[in-house]
């Protein structure tokens, strides 16, 4: 198994509210109004949204009914870049879980949580670099 | 806010199994041994592992206690592929939620559950392009 990671998907109990979400921070689909299924090219991988029934059913395992031990994160190249994203998200209807602020590793972040629940860390970690491209890379 | 993903953390109640199982993928880590995260470049982004607890609550979510509505999908080029990552994840210890066969979308999965709950889809869809890379492009 390669060391990469091709897809995830994110259930969700109102696709319609999701996907506007998503496309509230600026994201684009090329999934139609009907599907029910709304994939995102997100760099070199994807970001699905999908009902959380069938989700579930799909993925072989029984619903906890809330979060489930995966947070996703944005890495940004500046400190501003943070409170901007952070801001973006405010206004697109996220809760914001914890205000950008300084962190324990040196960093800057916040974190916003999505209509359905799904928390994401908006960060600036100096000691990673965010490719021309958006991919990240880890320092050696 | 760049329709991009940098990093997706995984929380596990036992780090050091959680590592050695991705670890018996074939994944590695320049994690040391006494690190409280394990971080895996994978492709352009990064796949950590942390401490579930430490996570729901830099998180600032409450956990749930069992699966969260998110699934993670490695694609293959081959359904051969698929069946032989399913039974590299199988011998590492993982619990195959699903045996590898055909999809109602026209290609061929199963689901293997880590150690900590988490799935993972292991894929093969005739219409996505995996590249030479590893990242994934959605059809137009």
């Amino acid at each position: 198994m390669d060391q990469r990671l091709s897809l995830i998907t994110l259930g969700t109990s109102d696709l319609e509210s999701a996907r506007r979400f998503y496309e509230a921070l600026g994201w684009t689909t090329g999934a139609k109004e009907a599907d029910d299924v709304v994939f995102f090219q997100a760099g070199g991988m994807v970001v699905a949204l999908w009902g959380r029934d069938k989700l579930a059913e799909d993925s072989a395992v029984t619903d906890g009914g809330g979060w489930g031990g995966v947070t996703l994160a944005y890495n940004t190249r500046s400190p501003e870049e943070v409170d901007a994203v952070i801001e973006e998200a405010r206004a697109a209807g996220a809760t914001i879980g914890r205000e950008a602020g300084d962190t324990f590793y040196g960093g800057y972040s916040g974190i916003f949580i999505d209509p359905d629940g799904h928390p994401w860390e908006v960060a600036h970690n100096p000691r990673w670099t965010v490719e021309e491209d958006g991919s990240v890379t880890l320092p050696d």
